[in-house]
C-alpha cells in the first residue's frame, strides 16, 4: 500500500500524472450512448449561425431547426392561461393587479395554498404537490370516459424523459443471459436507447410495418421476443402512441393484440403517450393503454402492469423548457412502488413551475369560467394549425420523385423514406457516415435545414430517412418542403 | 421458445400470473438506496398532520419540520428581484406594466433574447443558456478574486443534486476490487450515499472530527483510502464545505491539504459547494477549492481535476423548488467533457425558471440599478437572521445536559450529540431502530418536532446525534430548542 501511495507521490513530482477521468477510466456504459436529436449534425447547425452571424456568406440566410419537437422555439406563442396562473405563483403581489382574470387569480392562489410555505420556492413533495395529482388523476378519469385514476399513483417528474428513465431504472436487473431486455420500435425515440445504453440493460428492436403507415404487428413483437430470449430476459415493452418519428395513431385493435401479447408474455408495458393531444388524421382517434386495458376486463384489468407517460412540452402547450410531466403507473407492485417513490426522493422533486403548467393544462378552464373562450380558442388554433401542417407535408413530400412519406396521423413528425443513389451510398461510406446522415449534411450545409438522419432513430438495413419537425410557421413550411424536395433530386442527379 | 411462451399462456389463462416486477426481480442497487432526509420520520409526521387536520387530539398544534433544507416551506419571504425578473420572463405582457422597475425589465429582456423563440417554454441547449452560462462564469471570476472561468465549463443542472450524480454517473466503472470507490465525509448529505448504492459504486468513508468542530483531518482520508485499496479503486473525493449535516466551514490551510493529497493520491475532487454564501462565525470565510487550487500554483492548477457544485436551493435565495444549480469542471479530460455533454443531451435541458433565478442570483443590482438598496436589505435581512438562528442553536443545545452541539460556522443545520441512556438503547434494538431514530421519533410523537436521526447521515459507532435546521422562524426557534432539550431531558430520565 505505502509503496503504492509513494508511486503517486513520485509521478506527482514529475508532473506526469495523467488524468484520473479518462476515456480509458470512465463508465463504459456512458460512452454508448447516443441521442441523435441533439448530435453531431445540431452542433454544426450551431456552428452555422454562428457563422451567419459573423457576416459568412451561405446559400441561405438562417438555419431552419427542424430537428427537435420544439414548438416554441418555433414561434408558437404560449397558451395565455398557462402563463398568466403560472406569472401569478411566481409572484403573488400580482394577486392584485387588474390585468390579471380573476379566474387565473383563484386557480394561484389555490396552488400556492398547496405548496410549502405557500410557494414555489419550497420543494414539494417528491410525487409531486398533492393538490396537483389530483388533478392530473381527475383528467386522466375524464379522458378515460370515467375509469377511476388514483393520485397515489401518479408521479410527477421533471419531464417525461425523467419519468421513463426511472421506470426503466426500475426494471433493470441481472447479468450475461438474465440481462433485462427491453423491447422498443425502430423507429423509436432516442430517449430509449440511450437509457438502456446507459443503463447497461439490453435493446431488444422491433420494427414498426412502414408499409402499413407504420403500423405495430404483434407478429413482429413476437419475432423480437423469441430471438431476444436467446441472450437476455426481456421483461418490459416500450409503445409509443402517437408514434415519434413516425407520426402513426395506433388502432383499439392494435393495442388491444400488444396487451394481450404483454400479458401472455410476461411484459411491464410502458406507454410513451406525450402526444395524446397531437392527433390531425380523420378517423384516428387516441386510445390509452389505460383505458383499452381496462375495458378488456379480466384477467388483463387488474394484472398487467402499465406506466403511461405525459409531459407539458407536447400537446398545445408546447412547454419543453419548463420540464413538466407525469407517469402514472397501474397494477404496479405495491413494494415496488415505495421503492419508486423512496428512488424519486433522493433527487428531491420535480420543478414546481413545471408542476403548475401541468396543473392547468390538465384542469384548463370550465366553460363558466371568464378564461374559457381564450383559452379554447387559442388551443383550437394551435393544433388545427399542427393538422394542417401535417397534411401538407405528407403532400409535398408525396409529389417529389424518390421521397416517401406516410401520412402524418399524429404526434409532431413526417418521417420519409428518401432513395439514395447507390454512388452517394458509397461516397457516404468513404466519408465514415451513414447515408443519411451524408444527406442530411450537404442538406444542412446547402439549404440550412436541420433534419435529424433516421440513422439516429433506427430504421430497416438499406433504408434511409429523415426526421423533420411539422413545427416551422405556415409560411416557412411550404418553401422549406419545397427546397428540401428539390435538394434531394439535385442530390440525386449528383450522384446518379 | 415456443413451450416457454405457452407456459406463460397458460399461467395467464389461470390467472396464477405473478407481477413482471417485484421486489425480486427488480434492480437490485434501487433497493439499497437509502435517503434518511425524507425516510420513515418524514412519512410520520405527514401522517401527524393529517391527524392534526382530522382533529386527532395531539400534544403539540402542529407539526414543525426542521427535517430538511427548505427555507421557504418555513417562511422565508422570496427575494424580490428574483421573483419580478422571473414573472417578467414568464409572462412577457408584464414588461408593460408600471409595476415592474426598470431593472427588472431590461433583465427580463435581455434573457428571454438569449432563449429559442425568446420564451421560457423553448428547451435551452443541454448544458443551459450560453448567456447564462457567461454570467455564471463572471460570478465565479468576481467570487475567486478575478481566476478566470469558463463558460464552456459550466454545465446549468436541475438542482446540484443532478449535477452531482452526473458527475458520479461518470466515474463509476469497475467491477469486483477494480469498482470505483468515492470517499465521502461522515457525516453525509445521504444523497451521496444514495447515488452511490443506485450506481453499484463503493462508498468510502472518511470520518470528520467532531471534537475539532468537525474538522476534515487528512491523517483520517489517508486511513480510509488506504483501507479502500483493498477491496476497491478509490478515485473520486467529496467534500462537502461549508458542510451538511455538520456546518463547519473548512479553513484554507485544510483545503489546501486536500488538495495535495488528492493530487498525490489521483483522485478527482467533488467539491459540494451549495452553502458557500451560508457562512456566520466569525472567522469563517469561504474558500473555494477552485480558488485555493488556482493559487497553489502548479503542479495542482493546471493538473488537479475539480467538479464545483452551487445551487438557489440555498444561499439568501431559498429556492428550492424551482431545482436551478450549475457544476463547474475544472482540468477535466476534454474528451469525458464531451462525453458529459452527450449524457446531459439526453434529458435534454434544465428547467428553464431555474436557470433564470441562477441567472439573476449571480449577477445581482448594481449599486445605480433601482432594485440594488432594496435586493441588498432583502439579502442582509436573511443571511442576518440565519447567523443569528446558528448562533441561538449552538447556545441552547450547549446548556442542555446531554447535548453538546459544535458552532454552526455555516450551512443550515446542526448536528448536536446527544447522550442516550444504555437503556433506551437497548429498547431502541428491541424495537429494531438505530437508537437516534428512536429518539428522534418519541420526540416527534411527543412534541410534534421533526428532525432527523444522525443514523441517517453517519456517525462514529456508538454517537448519537439529530439534524436540525437553523430554518424555523426566530420567534418559534427559542421553544423549539427548548422543548428539544427538555424532551431530552426527559428521555434521559425515563430510561434510567
Ligand atoms: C416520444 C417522446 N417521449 C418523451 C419525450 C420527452 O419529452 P419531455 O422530457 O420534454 O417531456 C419526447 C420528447 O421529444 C418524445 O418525443
Ligand atoms: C450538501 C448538499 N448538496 C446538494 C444538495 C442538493 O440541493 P439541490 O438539488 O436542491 O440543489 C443539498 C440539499 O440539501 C445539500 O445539502
Amino acid at each position: 500500500m505505502a509503496l503504492r501511495t509513494g508511486d503517486h507521490s513520485q509521478a506527482a513530482t514529475n508532473g506526469l500524472k495523467e488524468k484520473v477521468l479518462t476515456l480509458d477510466t470512465m463508465n463504459p456504459c456512458v460512452q454508448k450512448v447516443e441521442y441523435a436529436v441533439r448530435g453531431p449534425i445540431v452542433l454544426r447547425a450551431l456552428e452555422l449561425e454562428q457563422e451567419l452571424r459573423q457576416g459568412v456568406k451561405k446559400p441561405f440566410t438562417e438555419v431552419i431547426r427542424a430537428n427537435i419537437g420544439d414548438a416554441q422555439a418555433m414561434g408558437q406563442t404560449p397558451i395565455t392561461f398557462l402563463r398568466q396562473v403560472l406569472a401569478l405563483c411566481v409572484h403573488p403581489d400580482l394577486l392584485n393587479s387588474p390585468d390579471f382574470p380573476d379566474d387565473a387569480k383563484r386557480r394561484a392562489e389555490r396552488i400556492l395554498q398547496a405548496c410549502g410555505g405557500h410557494s414555489l420556492g419550497a420543494y414539494s413533495i417528491s410525487s409531486g404537490t398533492q393538490l396537483i395529482r389530483e388533478d392530473v388523476a381527475r383528467y386522466i378519469e375524464r379522458r378515460d370516459g370515467g375509469i377511476p385514476a388514483d393520485p397515489n399513483n401518479i408521479f410527477l417528474s421533471t419531464g417525461a424523459s425523467d419519468a421513463i428513465v426511472t421506470l426503466l431504472k426500475l426494471l433493470v436487473a441481472g447479468e450475461g443471459r438474465t440481462r433485462t431486455g427491453v423491447l422498443i420500435p425502430i423507429p423509436q425515440y432516442p430517449l430509449y436507447s440511450a437509457a438502456l445504453a446507459e443503463l447497461n440493460a439490453v435493446q431488444v428492436d422491433y420494427y414498426l410495418d412502414e408499409e402499413r403507415a407504420w403500423a405495430l404487428d404483434v407478429a413482429e413483437l413476437r419475432r423480437a421476443l423469441l430471438q431476444a430470449r436467446d441472450h437476455c430476459r426481456p421483461r418490459a415493452l416500450c409503445i409509443i402512441n402517437p408514434g415519434n418519428p413516425t407520426g402513426q395513431v395506433q388502432t383499439r385493435e392494435c393495442i388491444e393484440a400488444v396487451i394481450r401479447f404483454a400479458f401472455e408474455e410476461g411484459l411491464f408495458l410502458l406507454a410513451d403517450e406525450v402526444y395524446q393531444d397531437n392527433v390531425y388524421a380523420e378517423g384516428s382517434q387516441f386510445y390509452s393503454f389505460k383505458k383499452v386495458l381496462t375495458e378488456m376486463g379480466p384477467p388483463y384489468t387488474a394484472r398487467q402492469e402499465l406506466a403511461s407517460f405525459h409531459s407539458v412540452s407536447k400537446g398545445y402547450m408546447g412547454e419543453c423548457g419548463f420540464r413538466g410531466g407525469y407517469v402514472e403507473v397501474v397494477n404496479m407492485d405495491a413494494a415496488v412502488q415505495q421503492q419508486m417513490q423512496k428512488l424519486r426522493s433522493v433527487r428531491l422533486c420535480p420543478p414546481t413551475p413545471g408542476q403548475v403548467l401541468l396543473d392547468v393544462a390538465v384542469s384548463p378552464p370550465a366553460p363558466s369560467d371568464p378564461s374559457f373562450a381564450q383559452f379554447q380558442a387559442e388551443r383550437r388554433a394551435v393544433l388545427a394549425e399542427l393538422a394542417a401542417k401535417a397534411k401538407l407535408t405528407e403532400q409535398v413530400f408525396n409529389e417529389a420523385p424518390g421521397i416517401r412519406c406516410n401520412p402524418v396521423q399524429g404526434a409532431m413528425y413526417s418521417f420519409p423514406r428518401v432513395q439514395l443513389p447507390p454512388r452517394a451510398v458509397q461516397r457516404a461510406q468513404e466519408l465514415g457516415l451513414a447515408p443519411d446522415m451524408f444527406f442530411c449534411l450537404r442538406l444542412l450545409e446547402e439549404t440550412g435545414i436541420c433534419v435529424v438522419p433516421g440513422s439516429g432513430f433506427g430504421q430497416r438495413e438499406g433504408t434511409y430517412h429523415f426526421r423533420m419537425t411539422i413545427l416551422p410557421p405556415m409560411e416557412k413550411l411550404r418553401p422549406l418542403l419545397e427546397t428540401l424536395s428539390q435538394f434531394h433530386a439535385k442530390f440525386t442527379r449528383e450522384y446518379s
